[in-house]
């Protein structure tokens, strides 16, 4: 074998790892974005089955163990952006300023709790007026998340 | 005032009356559908979000805490059929087999609340392998869904 062809082979091999380590790390990154979507989109529809609830829609029953949900899926959030993928609504700018948007998610997941506390306890009548400023969603979302079209 | 006007006037008032209630109990209706989806779609994200983590593609330090998420969120699934509004994905079934499909809903809590404790103290490890027995959706979905086309 030449020399010349050995260094084709090599290159080719080298190009098809190189294809495949860039398949795998797209595949990677599509993983990274499906979790954290699951994440918010738990969020999204326990916020509105709650905001259901507050207007006598739904079951007044369920109300404290929907803000329950809330506060336990928050628990998830910042983990669920830890992996650098930007993308469908992410930022670049989450990872740019991770602090800042930890700090937030951290205050989503302490004002969160403590609305489920006040909702086992006192129901809608004492959690009721406390959702909309536990629910601090639009602080980051404002920021951090790709407008919707 | 004749008789006859009297009567026409009358009839437009039931009439209208009735075109109303009609439009309430449409809107009533659709309130029932919204907040069933919102509660089957977060189990639906949730179970999707443990399956990542199943295949690792996802944060195991998680796990938990989406098994119990689960749970919880299971635990209003009953309630939110209660009301008899059929459509969308529900079957009239279920309110013709009421007691059956109760029984169904209350053992999918019962075996979510125990894969919940399990993955609390012995995370993947010990709840992994026990997570496609717990998660009965199918018993339910065979029989009470509408199939999606």
């Amino acid at each position: 074998m030449t020399r010349l062809r050995l260094l084709r082979i090599a290159m080719g091999l080298t190009l098809a790892a190189g294809i495949t380590a860039a398949a795998v790390a797209r595949a990677e990154d599509q993983d990274v974005i499906d979790y954290r979507v699951h994440v918010m989109k738990t969020m999204g529809e326990e916020v509105a089955a709650i905001n259901l609830i507050l207007k006598s829609e739904a079951p007044t029953e369920s109300f404290a163990t929907h803000v329950k949900i809330l506060a336990v899926t928050a628990q998830t959030a910042k983990k669920a952006f830890e992996a650098e993928v930007a993308g469908v609504h992410a930022k670049p700018a989450i990872w740019a300023n991770w602090s800042d948007f930890a700090k937030r998610l951290d205050e989503l997941q302490a004002s969160t709790a403590e609305l489920a506390k006040v909702a086992e306890t006192g129901g809608v009548a004492a959690a009721g007026p406390k959702v909309e400023a536990a629910l601090t969603c639009k602080n980051c979302h404002d920021l951090y998340r790709v407008p919707k079209s």
